[in-house]
């Protein structure tokens, strides 16, 4: 997943703070824990609506509050380390120094301004428990649980963390007061065996994170996150990709970068940072995340070498991930499915290897004649992630790169040694997701999903779109928007987006505000679709206010607000007509929507005797319809026939 | 469907003409009659690529030839006018004369341009034949055949027409050479019933149109256009809307708002225009337009009784449906199916009848009390669309507005009635299509589709959207987009276009483009998810373009050139960087699709015994995977049991 970003397009060194349009952060607090404070979003609507706020789930952080100053040089508040503390487990430690090779060995006056502060890292305390996490019994009361660490461990132990407590809350939004209405939509969804419940409680999200089936991306070191989580029975995450800039005039740029993209809905934001700086670029970005953040190690390590994938070696390849683990990256793309024995099968391939991850991979295979080093070491690699509560992103090496390659063998022999992964994974105790594709037809969608929920039991999906045809460079957010409602529907829990930019060129800030609000679209039509009972609210809210031209509660309402807001006024500029009971489709002489009003009148005015003769006639209409219909079917060609 | 377009996006008054980068307009000859010249768009590609030209289905018309020029004040040739007259049972008569307010009684100095050359109608030479059409005994070789005049009436006949001829050529495109690649693709792909056969025929598609399951929208009044059919074992077909100008300055900005969406790929255009002028404007978009113009009778009739739908009676519609027949309209948006019964249904909706076609029935018929007029006259609407071949497109008056109408009562008694329209059309001897929704979230799209196919006795379905969420106003193209591409595989034959200006305000030429692009990407994400044979050409040409850098050929082989290339231009902009082997993505340094080129030359080299060894190797890989997946799917939850 190559995105990085069009430097030119951030030169303006400022972070974007503040609210969205008539939207306040709203800080509630849990039953189960009131010490903690969850934010959401909520829209508030004229008051001739007569209706209460809309909440939403708010991924931007503390940056669209305005009561919070913000500091970059500072970073966020750092909340989650007492929580980390206090659960036990774990020791301060000095840490890996930082090497002139982690900046790419860039010269002084080019190097990146190091983050002000430097905070100790934390380890777990002791060597890794075997056997998948302690019984509740070894942990002995609210103090230190020697053994457990990962969000994994603790929730198969049977302890309900903060951070699951915090996700309870979260992830429930306005489902307390929509109890009866969750259970139609619930009824009505179609969710392919996921098991999405009326409401949230912490034991629901620590029974699908020891299940395996959701993941809370949380490094040990990254305290500022907001806790989050993925899985198929949660909201539809998705996935934004910055990187860093070529030269960096400064570091304030990289910041916004996320912050731009969260602000716009991102859920999380990988890292995907070639070339110079990347150390202190991440550490900028780190310490200012309210979103969990992804990296892909072997780039770095692939730096550390100059680019030669030849010189990789477990041991660079080893510091990386400690120097990463250590600065709190929440998840680790990693490409230890990609096997000696498969990159055969992709020489016949329209478009070979496109994964950059896997492609360095094979090339280090086929220059060693050797099985790949993060295969053999994984179990190496699973003890250090487990050490930070980093969580796996199996990498998906060898994904098709167009729709002739999808689903091939290449494909799937890498997604059955990523289920053979993830099971050795949870044995160590580590947090688990599988990445998928890439440039799949509409048709052969479906079966990844079922496949990766078969191969990989469970373990969240967190996929690349998927395009659905390749002749649309330029508006890959589309063709791939597509793809990903679809398998989003199907049980996808986080969604990488794609930029109009996909295949041409490194997205500007419009791009990836396009990107995200396409994944955000293809998310939220996903949970729809799936009867998440709290998804269709914000579709009501904005249909009701569509309806009435609240035009300024539509505009608030909307995914972008600006957009919407643009896109009325260059037909209808005045300020007068946003208060308007017309719109520039009809005009003001015939509307179709002012007419139901009379249709509700006429309704309401029918008598009992006039509202039943209706129902007869509708019911006879539709009735010899459906006669006429089975006769028509019984026929069937037979009509056909008959007549020619 | 009531998209007009803003005026002031049109001002420049020119045609846009010539051909797209990289293409040449080619006319082959069918062998079932070489007299026909039925056109495609090759793109050729560079020598490099050792290719033959790749094979679009072109639907701009003369305007993209650059041996043609254009003269709008002429008009297109005339082409199909000596068919008609050859197959016989016609007769030119005068026809009704323009009054002042066909035209909204504009005074004189408002009034549009007459269209220069004022051709004589044609109409069936007799009374429409009952029954369905005669048989192939009536006909008397290959002259006049009295009672037969519309295509769906020739069909059922056994006759094949020039219009088949042409359109069996066309819709092939490259497929004679591809006819073991065919094989493959629909091998694999999933029709969900549909029956695309590997070749098309003149006879397939006489077939087709006999059993009603497609449709060729061609009035013999429309001479200038250019064959086309729209059923589901055809290719996808997209339609764009366009509306006159408030003001109309030139009469060519009207048309070129057609030409300017029949470039960019739209295989229909509906002139929804309302308000003044709207005859001549419509004579001048006919006569230059090589693509089926489809229209809303209704719009014009309610401008006739200066906006009170009350007013509206049967014979100021009547005379409206002769005024554009005469004209050519190909085919009439009725919405006969709002029936009074079902006006109640709709009063508890959150977004009440949104098509303002349905709100102007309904609006008739609460003021009278009545049912419809276009239900009771039914029969003699069939009559007058006969007589020219009009081609109904059987409205959906009360399609749901948002998410939470999606498939509620209202909906489908239409819809059922429309079923019941559509047998008694047919019966009639004419062409029947059935118009479908609008907002329906993913979940409940493929009923919608079901039902229409049964109910409606599989006539073609033509979809608005779906949109598959409310929220997101200023990107309803994406949201729609999704639910298009959707319905598009399950069946539907012609999607309606939705731009980013939906809900909002007037589309400018960049939104025509983007919601044209955009629905030409659902409806070829359609074609390949169905197994169209010959879809896949386009992508996987694309896609080694892509692989070998060819950028040129990458740029040229999308559906938006101009777009494609600017966007690598915005990150790449020298003319070097279009053959250098790399992309922005990597860089020089690394790249991915290099690599691919050591993995063919490995695996080229490998030994038999070398390969042999490998293939063990992934088969034992994979195959302990598949026993271990099933062993841990038979272990299930009694794992995690066990171990917690």
């Amino acid at each position: 997943m190559n995105k990085p970003i069009d430097p030119s397009a951030f030169e303006t060194p400022k972070v974007t703070t503040g609210p969205l349009p008539a939207s306040r952060k709203v800080y509630t607090h849990p039953e189960a824990d009131p010490s903690l404070a969850v934010p959401r979003r909520e829209i508030d609507l004229h008051p001739s609506a007569d209706e209460p706020p809309v909440p939403v789930y708010d991924t931007s952080g503390p940056y669209s509050d305005p009561g919070y100053t913000v500091d970059v040089g500072k970073g966020l508040p750092r909340h989650r380390t007492a929580w980390v503390l206090e659960r036990g487990g774990v020791e301060e430690y000095d840490g890996r120094e930082v090497r002139p090779e982690d900046n790419g060995n860039v010269s002084a006056e080019k190097l990146a301004r190091e983050f002000p502060v430097r905070h100790r890292p934390l380890r777990a305390a002791s060597a890794p428990a075997r056997g998948g996490g302690a019984s509740e019994a070894d942990g002995g009361g609210s103090g230190a649980r020697p053994g457990l660490l990962t969000q994994y461990e603790y929730a198969r132990a049977g302890i309900i963390t903060k951070e699951m407590i915090y996700i309870a809350e979260r992830e429930n939004l306005g489902r307390q007061e929509q109890l009866a209405r969750a259970e139609i939509a619930l009824k009505h969804g179609e969710s392919f065996g996921a098991d999405i419940p009326a409401f949230i409680t912490p034991e629901f999200v620590r029974d699908e994170v020891a299940r395996g089936r959701a993941v809370i991306p949380a490094n040990i070191n990254h305290p500022e996150l907001e806790p989050q989580i993925i899985g198929r029975n949660f909201l539809v995450k998705i996935n934004a990709n910055i990187g860093n800039s070529a030269v960096t005039s400064s570091v304030e740029e990289e910041v916004e970068k996320m912050v731009w993209a969260t602000r716009w809905g991102a859920d999380n934001v990988m890292d995907l940072s070639t070339g110079r700086n990347i150390h202190n670029t991440r550490e900028w970005i780190l310490r200012n995340s309210p979103v969990p953040i992804g990296t892909v190690p072997i780039y770095q390590a692939l730096e550390k070498v100059n680019g030669a994938a030849e010189d990789l070696s477990w041991e660079v390849y080893r510091d990386t991930l400690i120097e990463q683990a250590e600065q709190g990256v929440d998840y680790f793309t990693i490409h230890a499915g990609v096997r000696l024995a498969y990159i055969h099968l992709t020489a016949a391939r329209v478009t070979g290897i496109v994964s950059r991850g896997g492609s360095i991979m094979a090339k280090w295979m086929l220059a060693h004649h050797k099985e790949s080093f993060l295969y053999t070491h994984f179990e190496e690699i699973c003890d250090i992630m487990r050490a930070y509560d980093v969580t796996f992103s199996l990498g998906d090496g060898l994904r098709p790169g167009s729709i002739a390659d999808a689903n091939d063998r290449a494909q799937f022999a890498e997604l059955e040694t990523l289920g053979e992964l993830t099971k050795i994974a949870w044995d160590k105790g580590c947090q688990v997701m599988i990445e998928g594709p890439g440039h799949v037809p509409m048709h052969k969608i479906k079966l990844n999903m079922d496949k990766q929920l078969r191969e990989c039991g469970e373990a969240p999906f967190y996929t690349l779109g998927p395009l659905t045809t390749d002749i649309a460079p330029g508006y890959d957010h589309i063709t791939s928007g597509i793809g990903a409602a679809m398998i989003g529907w199907y049980g996808t829990a986080m969604l990488c987006y794609v930029t109009p930019k996909e295949h041409l060129g490194l997205p500007d800030r419009d791009d990836v505000k396009a990107g995200v609000i396409t994944y955000k679209i293809a998310a939220h039509a996903a949970d729809l679709a799936k009867g998440h009972p709290a998804a269709q609210i914000r579709d009501d809210a904005l249909s009701r206010a569509r309806f009435e031209f609240r035009w300024e509660d539509q505009f608030n309402l909307a995914l972008d607000p600006e957009t919407a807001r643009d896109f009325h006024d260059q037909t209808l500029p005045k300020e007068a007509h946003k208060v308007a009971h017309f719109c520039s489709m009809c005009g003001p002489k015939f509307c179709s929507m002012a007419i139901t009003q009379e249709v509700r009148d006429y309704a309401a005015g029918l008598s009992d005797n006039e509202r039943a003769d209706l129902e007869r006639q509708a019911e006879e209409a539709t009735k010899g319809m459906a006669e006429m219909s089975e006769k028509y079917e019984e026929m069937g060609r037979q009509l056909y026939v008959e007549r020619e």
